[in-house]
């Protein structure tokens, strides 16, 4: 590969931790001979008005002409007349999936063995319009929208994702019981495309039956597609199955084929600059992110790295019981390689 | 006791496996000599103009009167032009909280070892306001309410709950960072009647982070209290985590005192009739009525009785495993009386 033309990726290293968990992914990179060039944008301390966020424009259009990019967490700022900076990179570059593989480490225990599930969670509106409105004083509303374009666009991307991915079903969550029109219209949008993948199994699941089922035996599913709010929820409860946002990666989808893999752990402030964070999940995101760009083997590679490294349990973080620093760590996903 | 009038309470045993876990909660009752009259009510053929139901009228009438109940699973009759049954009881009754204890049975292995958690709902509001609508073709809404007043009222409860049950925190679970409004009003009342209750301690949790903490360490938690869908998420997920709905209580408490105790679970048509579903669920709950008429040496010695059949392991139903019918399980905790 090394007359390849280098491929361009955004890199946000973000807040906190961020830039030290993201130091560690440019390291592993380098060894594996990714040919990847970054281009780094940081949160800017000002208000970029053409985004009304911290997010300059600039970072916006690097991830749109590079169409893949990888974010580590962003802390928005305190403060009124400004969006937050995850909820700004989804709109603007109209990420609609947000994709959420959950497995369990080997080598890593937790309560729940040989967890494997995907969740698909429509990024755009639901509960997250922005809408709302007091109606009088103490009474207050806020809209979901559900829409059939955002809907099949989310569904169509999870059938497709469990077909070419060799997955068996996929499960719609859901409280279409309560919310017979939104949530209806989501299961509507999500029957018609299943009827174009007969080979996938489709099932419907409402969500307080889902988490307890996902608490009780996960191995009944495999992947679950949903509106935004129960997608928000059940993401982070599955990734609580398997240890914690420390250590899932995940992956937003764009129209027009944008992947900006992302960390959705928080920016940990009170550990940032001590070398003590553990950047599994964006390196993780970062193999993600690789798949997306079709360099499967060099994806392979680091993934087993940073799984044996952990498995092999000789050196970890602190949230993972270890008392390895994270250039420790990371030196050891090298050394794997 | 026996010069003392028997108090009457409503009940409901509801359909399919209902009448005969209804059936296992007298003998129970009776073999604790509670002094309890039933006043019976079953779910009619017919909508009652009333209550647009298929409610009587006179049923939630005797619930009135009597001031508390107990109510099997319900399934509503697939059709249109009518409410479901339990929103109906739930709006006409007004029970505005729904209180979900969920602990380890001792004998019953799960995942997870002395979970002990109540889970506090605002029953009335939120997402089940059922406002809906259709505003263009392929765009729907769903409106969500929060109102101060029922979120004083369930926020209220709850402390009320911690203080007089010997609780210490309550954790009021929202995602005020995307509803700001909504649950931002949510939050507001609830800090309001914290500071009226200094013993206590308070904290607020995002929803999301509160599921991924409930799977990996539920001690983090003790009181939970929340806006309507949460709390249908989160008591499910509560109740898988101790074994599932089968075998937790739970009880609605109303204006004026009433307190409707219920089980949750589903009417399981496959079974009914069969001599095979297991009472636990509305046996719990049962007893959570019996604490709110102050007859607790009553509730004790049935809820011991219950827990030490289920710990004792040689009379259990199919759904644990065991081989017992639910007459066999019954008599089995009547024995332990
Ligand atoms: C930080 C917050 C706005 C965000 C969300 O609710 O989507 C986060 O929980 C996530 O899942 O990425
Ligand atoms: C059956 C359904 C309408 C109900 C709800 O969503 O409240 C149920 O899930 C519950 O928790 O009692």
């Amino acid at each position: 590969f090394c007359s390849q033309a280098p491929i361009r990726a955004t890199l946000f290293p973000g807040d906190g931790i961020g830039p030290e968990i993201a130091e560690s992914v440019k390291q592993v990179f380098r060894e594996a001979e990714v040919p990847i060039e970054w281009e780094e944008h940081y949160v800017s301390k000002e208000i970029d008005p053409r985004t009304q966020s911290f997010l300059t424009w600039e970072s916006l259009e690097s991830v749109r002409q590079n169409g893949v990019g990888l974010k580590g967490p962003m802390a928005t700022p305190i403060g009124k007349g400004h969006r937050s900076l995850n909820l700004t990179l989804r709109k603007e570059l109209n990420l609609y999936a947000n994709v959420r593989p959950c497995y369990s480490l080997p080598g890593y225990k937790t309560r729940y063995d040989n967890v494997d599930l995907i969740t698909i969670r429509e990024n755009t509106e639901g509960e997250y319009s922005g809408l709302e409105h007091q109606v009088v004083r103490g009474v207050v509303e806020s809209l979901k929208i559900i829409t059939r374009q955002a809907s099949l666009r989310v569904a169509e991307y999870a059938f497709h994702y469990a077909k070419t991915h060799g997955r068996e079903r996929v499960s719609a969550i859901h409280k279409a019981n309560i919310m017979q029109k939104t949530d209806g219209l989501f299961l509507k949008c999500c029957r018609e495309v299943a009827e174009k993948y007969p080979e996938i199994t489709y099932e419907e699941v409402v969500i307080d039956n889902c988490c307890m089922m996902l608490v009780k035996n996960p191995a009944l599913f495999d992947v679950l597609v949903m509106p935004n709010l129960y997608g928000d929820i059940i993401s982070d409860l599955c990734a609580g199955l398997v240890g914690g946002l420390g250590l899932t990666p995940s992956c937003n989808i764009g129209e027009g084929g944008i992947a900006l893999a992302e960390a959705v752990h928080g920016s940990a402030p009170d550990i940032a600059g001590k070398d003590l964070a553990n950047p599994t999940a964006l390196l993780l995101s970062a193999v993600t992110m690789l798949r997306h760009l079709k360099l499967n083997d060099k994806a392979d590679r680091i993934h087993d790295a940073i799984i044996n490294t952990i498995a092999e349990g000789k050196y970890r973080t602190a949230d993972l019981g270890g008392t390895s620093t994270t250039t420790e760590f990371t030196k050891a996903i090298c050394d794997h390689l």
